[in-house]
């Protein structure tokens, strides 16, 4: 949600220097949320810059003014998701080990109701492996992250080194079946339960990793 | 691999009219592997037919000659490649039960030595939930397919209906996991250890499943 109106409490002092301030801030908002939508609606390379500036009524010089270009504006709207993401964990104590596996769970959950964004990250993930994608750097470092995040939740978990190579094995399990499920979903909500097959999962190898972790430490 | 040589074998009397089909057999053949190389390399959306015709050696025109439209083209890449799969299972018995678990991960093996089609498939499934995607329906008719194949084979395997909601669920888990690897595994090949990985899930997932039918049937 974008508004025009100044937000309350600004400070006295600041206020004619901020007020340009914020309407940029207002403006890239804007922009980013149209990219969003159009990103996942048509991909990466299909997306028109046009279409982003048409609906935030603004040219496409505008959009460049932004942004600078097509690619550094996916850039920042990848960047962008991840930091909503991260405002709705700050409100909590970040979760570690079998808190963390809930968290993603509970994501999942999330992501039932917000398809437009589900749909941006499954279509630019997929389509960032394809030749000199600018998202390629961008989804490579992503998994790496996730991975190891996953994996020292696992570690914790299963009470194992998350340098484990069947820890780290089990983390890109984990982290596949979310990004799977969501393109099944995508297609056919009705069928696919994105939250209890993840905790399904996610409790299936829980507990077959640490019958191994027992058998062999 | 195609080849401009008549196949051996070829019956006496009808010689002379096979040979025209032949080559238009061999034409479609080429425009195939061509258009699985570009549309894996930058998409449907972004994949241009004169690219296409360029590799193969013919026009614009002669593509469309031989498959009426792009979205055609798209519709029989993704149908050529079921046929190759459906041939090499076709050597064999159709595998059934645990067998055709293990016939997942021989097939996630085999494609760690076919990146090409790995990837043509990962971004035109991911590709297909957008807008009014040719694949769309396509790719929803496939994904419930194997969902339907897996259950069917978790079902015996654990001894519950295929129709067991766990089991439906744990198929489309299945399923997910291997999809979800493919895209971590061509942005990360020494990272990611497809086959293994997924006989790891596979195993946990069984095992859960057999618990939870034992406990409550």
């Amino acid at each position: 949600m974008t508004t025009t109106e100044a937000p309350p409490g600004s400070l006295p002092g600041t206020a004619r220097a901020a007020r340009p301030q914020e309407r940029t801030a207002q403006r890239r908002r804007a922009i980013l949320d149209a990219a969003t939508r159009v990103f996942g609606e048509r991909g990466y390379n299909n997306g028109s810059l046009v279409e982003i500036a048409e609906i935030v009524g603004i040219t496409h010089a505008g959009v460049l003014h932004h942004f600078g270009s097509k690619e550094q504006l996916l850039l920042a709207v990848l960047a962008h998701r991840d930091e909503v993401d991260i405002e709705r964990l700050a409100t909590q104590q970040r979760p570690v080990g079998a808190e963390f596996l809930s968290h993603l769970v509970a994501t999942a959950q999330a992501n039932t109701e917000r398809s437009g964004i589900v749909q941006t990250y499954a279509v630019l993930a997929a389509e960032s492996v394809t030749g000199d994608h600018p998202a390629q750097e961008f989804f490579r470092g992503r998994f790496a992250v996730l991975r190891g995040d996953v994996a020292d939740a696992l570690g914790l978990t299963v009470g194992a080194p998350a340098s484990d190579e069947r820890v780290v094995a089990a983390a890109s399990a984990i982290i596949a079946v979310m990004d799977g499920l969501q393109v099944q979903w995508l297609l056919d909500a009705e069928t696919v339960a994105m939250p209890d097959t993840l905790r399904f999962v996610i409790d299936a190898i829980v507990e077959s990793l640490r019958r191994s972790v027992a058998a062999t430490p």
